[in-house]
């Protein structure tokens, strides 16, 4: 898929790198290594068997290119990848001991969550300093009265420290239950063909206690191959973050409005303007967040519905994961990315709003308004 | 819509009640009443009046036909109801003082989270159900044989009682998620016009206050008419759960083929029938399951999509919510009360499963699938 | 489901009466008779036996409610709805020959197909009222001139006339595919248990085309109950269309904003009021389609989602189309139902248009807009 | 996004390329090399500069890298590799000739509907591909008795060609969509800033006419920027007909049971195995066709949902669709050609067929089944 339109659409060039191939495939390696480690620590290889095949998958020198005709063609990563590894150690024995007791979705799954993991921090970081910055942004416009406006009509006064309240509290709200869904939700991967972690004297449990800590996953007491609620869970929450991002941006486009003018995205040189008219200032900041929360929805639904999966392990419901929730991610960032530095930069024209207020007509008490804002942000002090 | 339509796609008797007519107006009702009561807890009317209100409310009589006519010509429930409310009060000095501080949104709002309040305990009764019900099926079935299946292949050896702890963890799961979605998640909305409580003599968090606790719901800081993000988290997490139930019923429809003979929803007399083959016993129970887990995913997007909602209350988006979400929770219940019956009574041909790991010939050494149904129970007692 | 809850989201009464129980059981009789008058035709029945099972079919006294119980419980309408024509006969002989040869399926589809022609006439009907009445207001204000805006932002001019003239190729298009879909796209479904139309000494394809013609529906070579991308192109051809209403609302509210206010939605008695605040004048019948074109695309989704059924006929994915379907022509209808009176009697303030180009200071040549209106409207005259 | 994954969920390389960076480019500057042709014809131009600026188009240095972040940072393509063509011409006046009357979205959505033309040929010659070796195959077992089966149960005999010509013509009327789709769907897009094509001497008709027909795409009476029905059409025909495949695969996965075996995808030396059991024979090819059919749902309904556009070009809505669309064709396209070839060498156990049918007792004959194939097959010649 062309990188253009992926940036063009809202991906961020660090979290395109999080689900590159070269990101995948050290992800897939370090897996094999981290199962020979726990092998070794299990006594089932010896500690220089696990070192030699650690070495083979650092330096095993790769064309992501190859591997993915060669991936595609056998229909999962890890067929060619242990072939490339096994042929490099130039030791049929040992070769034989690698990606023992594994199955190819042990690998996938557990390479995807280490992206996800590694995703999920880059989200985290961006929830967070968006939140710093509207918690600001209300604190410093609790008082500034501006037209409330429902269904899309003027209605009574608010002051815009309430909608940027309003708005925090939604950041907050998305930002809780994805943490919710990422504590817990981010698992080793590890059963073996059909989960039952057989073939491994009885270890299978320590050795996959022993991966997750390596890796930096929870290990959890069944393995999951079938039974991706977690990973619905995190699409879902992924979609609710972009979606309220996305009421952010929904409204700094209307306020926009040339008619309306009474706030505008941070002027950033070369960004917002027009290839036909020079004069326009865009919203660029608001269409990438709103183009990115006109997508996530249909992909958390698709992995929503591909939870029926069959038996122990099913044919295409988890295969079609992998793109859809690395596009999440992708999105998701760059929505976020986008909305922070807005947030940030935001130009406020108090006078504009205080004119279109007297314009509508519908009074001026804001008392309660300014009320709400200060208990809303001492109660998420 | 048709009510035959209705059941026969999954929709239970008691939650089509719960989202019926006659108890989205009696929601309604109720939340005047108690407006009216902590208006006059906080002095803002008298004891007497408050209390002429509730008999008004309690006594109205409501041609719900013609009422729905008249909420879609007026576009709002409310409307038309504190219209009827008002007339038959005969007091044109206390009429005027009926959803004083309130708007259409408060009402319908507040109306679909005491509808999603009485189907959450619905739903969660019938998780627990189901719950209780594999738990006692995967203590029973720890030991049993039979042939672990992937990508729709025969694989390598299991126990029945690992597939049966795999469906509950992802019960668990999903109850888990809706539990603390509905916790916390369903709100009272009271926020006037614009969402300031206005007009309300700086009482409007006290009238809140009081206002939650008589409707036994929620009292958020702020109301949330723009700000859906839990109504989306519901939404999803009922989705997440029929999709857990849909994979129970993939596999067991799975293993209901006459070819493989392993397992048979009960017997229920007059179900499961063909008109027109005799000899049929069809898997009735799975079919309702999997019809409900294909229709939920796009429900929850389209909440989900939903959230970029217009400044301080939206056109068109919330409006959609209401018939989407109470689809969700009808058809989310129908799903798992056509499960856990099918659970509870589930026939098991244990020696057809040996016959056919037999015939798969991929060995018989069920060790570690044992122990690990032991070590999943044993995780969650 | 709620009545008021449809009504308020877009149902239009008349759709709602085509997706009625009532409708729906007329539909299942009308195919057990048209079968049997199909199989006299065919030599397979007498005449007489024929038409005391049509007889049977217009006299089946029915409680819909207790039918739904029961067709909830069979999991099918059929079989309890033949068990009651059976009955009603008291004939053991000739009742065993009702629904000869034909199973639940059959009912089922070719009831949902009767439904599906209804709708579509009246969704025809309204498109062309809609065509009309945009064709009508387009050339009224082919030279009208107004501020063009893009990407939310004023842009350049263009005449009122060319945004209406755009309308209507929208609904043009979508029109055209609907009928398309339409075209062809209604079928009788006649195959009996497993689509070979068995045990009908030879004559299955005769007593299809008999019934089809009967009916009014298309006769297929082959039965199609597994086989459903004409009800998914139809559920995409209904969900494009609400999404050509849905451009149109959008534009009408974003111009009905009090800043902007060049057009409004026709006022109408009791309508578009607001419960706190007299003043206002709400878009409540944008807030209908756009509410409805919010629903649709998942509903869609949901259909297309279902077409890899399995086998000669499926476990849940056909089950699931009929709510779903019958959603989607209640929506559908419902939108384009609020949307055809307002392009009827909409106030257009041509002053204010001017007065906002000018202060947009974008320059006010509006030739190629015009010459576009005449030559669009020419076009497809 | 790492073409592993694009791969691995069956994106095939040539499809890749079409939609990929170098691709993009190509037919940006091919609009605009088009465009300056164009307006020489119409003497806006002269002969001389056209063609200086289409040498420019043509020999512009580009690193797609840098242009995505370019782009992204300007919001759209146009931007920088207009500013890059101008530079590299050396010739301020001229300069400033380039790109004349176009907007951004000019550029954008012909570059889009360029590579759709490309990917839709690609996709057309898969689906005559499959057509002619189903057509083949239902021909060749016309008369191979089989068990028919209905809700996952043994029903009533057929003949597999019965099966075949069922998925025949589900692909028969995919393929029809879709070329009705493409058929006048593939539209040049110009129309300057709002949509007037002003600025060019009343010459924008003429200019458009001249474009499209170099360019080979349709050329409308009216640009289309906020009118995307017909790429909701084309969106819609896409994952009905990855529909139409994934019904073909769950069937082909369904019979590849072991304990039904009645047919194998074709022996492909290096596919279908498993990292972990050597004795497996993977349903490979149905994993990618049902993975990608698990996909396109949602993406056709991100696009329907995006139809309601803001004004004369919006904010976020058709910005959305490039990714989407462009995942679409990649997605058909790979299930397509993974289909084929399954068709084409499908291996086919009839003796296996016709013990599983006498084993299922439901009776053998077969002569109504043979005959819906021969008038099926007979009907599309």
């Amino acid at each position: 898929m062309s990188r253009l339109i992926r940036e063009l659409s809202g991906g961020s060039a660090k979290m395109l790198a999080i689900f590159s191939d070269a990101a995948l495939v050290k992800h897939a390696l370090a897996f094999e290594a981290a199962l020979a480690e726990a092998q070794a620590a299990e006594g089932l290889l010896t500690t220089d068997e696990a070192s030699r095949i650690a070495i083979a998958c650092a330096q095993l020198p790769l064309d992501t290119e190859t591997l993915a005709v060669e991936a595609a063609h056998a229909g999962t990563l890890a067929i060619p990848l242990v072939h490339h590894l096994r042929r490099s150690l130039g030791d049929d024995a040992l070769a034989a001991k690698i990606h023992w007791g594994a199955t190819s979705q042990d690998v996938a799954d557990t390479a995807l969550m280490l992206q996800a993991k590694a995703g999920a921090a880059l989200i985290m970081r961006e929830l967070a300093r968006l939140q710093t910055a509207l918690a600001l942004l209300a604190e410093r416009m609790a008082s500034v009265p501006m037209a409330g406006r429902t269904l899309l009509q003027d209605a009574l006064p608010i002051t815009f420290g309430l909608k940027v309240v309003q708005w925090l509290t939604g950041i907050d709200d998305a930002a809780e239950r994805f943490a919710r869904e990422v504590d817990g939700g981010l698992m080793l991967q590890f059963g073996g063909a059909v989960g039952t972690r057989a073939g491994l004297s009885g270890k299978g449990a320590a050795i996959a206690a022993h991966m997750a800590k390596k890796l930096g996953l929870e290990s959890p007491t069944l393995p999951w191959h079938a039974r991706r609620g977690p990973v619905a869970g995190l699409a879902s929450a992924l979609a609710i973050a972009t979606g309220a991002a996305g009421k952010i941006a929904r409204d700094i486009s209307l306020m926009m409005q040339n008619e309306i003018g009474e706030v505008f995205e941070p002027r950033v040189q070369g960004r917002g303007g027009s290839s036909a008219m020079a004069h326009k200032r865009n919203p660029t900041g608001c269409q990438i967040v709103l183009s990115v929360a006109a997508r996530t929805p249909g992909l958390a639904a698709t992995i929503i519905a591909g939870l029926p999966q069959e038996q122990e392990r099913g044919l295409g419901g988890w295969q079609a994961e992998a793109p859809v929730l690395a596009d999440l991610f992708i999105a998701a960032h760059g929505a976020l990315a986008a909305l922070a530095p807005m947030i940030e930069g935001l130009e406020v024209d108090t006078a504009r709003m205080a004119a279109n207020l007297k314009a509508a007509n519908v009074g001026s008490d804001t008392g309660e308004s300014e009320a709400l804002v200060r208990a809303a942000l001492q109660a998420r002090s």
